[in-house]
């Protein structure tokens, strides 16, 4: 497979500058917000039932994250959801799914209500939307994401999402294909909200790529490769933060091109 | 003009260290209290209606922002407002105003309600305020600050306020005189909540200068001498956050008479 | 009086990876979030009514902070206080206690109704706390900690908590002890959340050490060590951020042993 795509996405996303509607969490607002405006994307965050119809129908992506979630942020999150269903592509990340019933039952009505493209999640939070039982830990994960693979096979077919595994390998698995990305360094789950963060990346990656499935390979790759380039200018979980964000800035085509580490199948 | 008020004001930010209200959005909290507590004030961030009133009458300055504004989050707004109104100067960022209809209306009422000392935005919002045709993308400007000075001109007679637009120029605009600051960089608008760290900062200037006109220079010479001299050690949007509040804590007067690009004029 | 219980506990957090529930403040959600998981442990923020007893129920300890507090979030915390009440450690943060009366009187009765084991607050808050004139400016400390040890004792006594001030000395204290760590830096305060960081830090040591006057020393002596560390690399609060993260990510047994700086006496 041509990987070309991935340089190319992130250069239109500096070329557009799409506005990135987000609906997210209080813990990665700020991280979120900084990663999309350093891959040079215009990110907004509302969720005002008053607005978020007239913000989500300007945006060029909407980013759904139930993080800290309370029931008027998911009544909103519909509101918005509803506006941009096959209009405008949706990526949900279902966080602490399984942690609780609550928010197991919330992340399933909005995949009902608003269709959403892409659904990325750990192990456990993916694992957790297919089978009812409940493994995840708060909102990091127990188990192996190679393990979960199947459990996102069926998901893609249920939902018709294209679905992704984040950890250690990052699978991007759809109704027939698994891409398996192996970039990224076991420092990056110190860092809070890294999840969160490629959850808004891939806002910006779906606003310029109409193909779904390429979106979240380069959104998953630029994640991974700029994760590892962080980490090696890193002694902690403080300073990956910040040089994250620098690498993420200055990324470009000989970076991704000589990092990259990937894997595709068809099934 | 002599500008040795703008040293003068933060020495006495560093010496009084005024207490600071904020009712601001939940992106840029973070940011605007380190902000606050760098340059040497005393932020304190409280929203409940139960007891905004009590917490803005002892404050010494009130920072209404509505990044991520809701019903309840305005109503509190207005209530500290009302207490300020007067007697303790009020800094209003209309953040994202003429991207909904509802933050135009929202902005505009505390306006209205609470007589803000400054309003700062960036050249959509401050436009928006103005003529009510929609052009802000989301929170990022889209037109040129100078193309907006006339509009800040006319919003000043018709509020009483310090209009300030920030941008690649400043300008702080009263009924009668225009300044312009130059400093800065055009790496600060990708770190996030730079706009509402200005106007954070502000309600510091305000607190300890009664001349509003000469506070919002100060505040707007000093965000942007600090942030250039951030830009010059970073190598991208996660360092310059860092090297921002540490530039801001280390800021003397030696290091603002060196780089102050400044100009003014009455109209 | 031995310390080797200090890394002890550093090195449980790190085996176990306790899950640490938080109900905090927007502020220092970030901060808190990002200091569990470089200390090793593994937090989760959730705040809904619908989840957090569920959350509460599978935690290993609840972190009550009411620096942005409003009543939906309050009665949360009571929700969530009764599930772990005698069973799960509970730490509360009074923030700006004695700045409004709302925040004194919710503080107090999370108290009575959920017992906290460790309450954690500045100078002025622990002494707002026991004696009911307002000496809070805003969430800053305006008075002495040596001062309010005398009042941590009477609350120890009334409450049943190990009350612990921070400042430039802190004071861990108990029915009958008095524990003082003399690490840290005056740098500190000038970090927005660093008092709450140190809240969040203390649930993660409570979830595993059942000896809550040893996991409070042991939690304000890591505070204080990393602190100082951090400084020791750091030219103003915005790099010192960074640094704590690191530092707090790198800490072992000798920098904890060649360190610390401790009395203990009992009363």
């Amino acid at each position: 497979m041509n990987t070309q795509f991935i340089y190319e996405d992130l250069r239109k996303i500096r070329e557009q500058k799409p506005l990135v509607h987000n609906i997210t969490n209080f813990v990665g607002m700020n991280n979120t917000a900084n990663a999309l405006l350093a891959i040079g994307a215009s990110p907004v965050m509302s969720h005002a039932k008053e607005e978020v119809e007239d913000m989500a129908s300007i945006a060029s992506a909407l980013v759904l994250n139930i993080g800290t979630l309370s029931p008027e942020w998911v009544h909103s999150m519909k509101l918005a959801g509803e506006v941009c269903k096959g209009r405008t592509p949706i990526v949900l990340d279902p966080v602490g799914v399984g942690a609780t019933a609550y928010r197991t039952r919330v992340a399933k009505e909005i995949i009902e209500a608003c269709r959403p493209s892409v659904i990325r999640g750990n192990a456990s939070e993916i694992n957790a939307l297919y089978d009812n039982t409940n493994q995840t830990k708060g909102v990091d994960s127990t188990i192996e994401t190679s393990n979960v693979v199947d459990a996102a096979k069926q998901l893609s077919k249920l939902t018709g999402a294209v679905i992704v595994i984040s950890g250690p390998v990052d699978y991007i698995v759809d109704n027939g294909r698994v891409a398996s990305i192996f970039n990224g360094n076991k420092m990056m789950p110190f860092v809070t909200a890294m999840g969160c963060t490629a959850t808004a990346l891939m806002g910006a990656f779906l606003a310029v790529d109409e193909d779904v499935f390429n979106a979240a390979i380069s959104c998953m790759a630029v994640m991974g490769i700029t994760g590892e380039r962080a980490v090696a200018k890193s002694v902690g979980p403080g300073s990956l933060q910040v040089n994250f964000l620098d690498e993420l800035y200055n990324l470009d085509e000989e970076k991704i091109n000589s990092h990259l580490k990937y894997e595709y199948k068809t099934y």
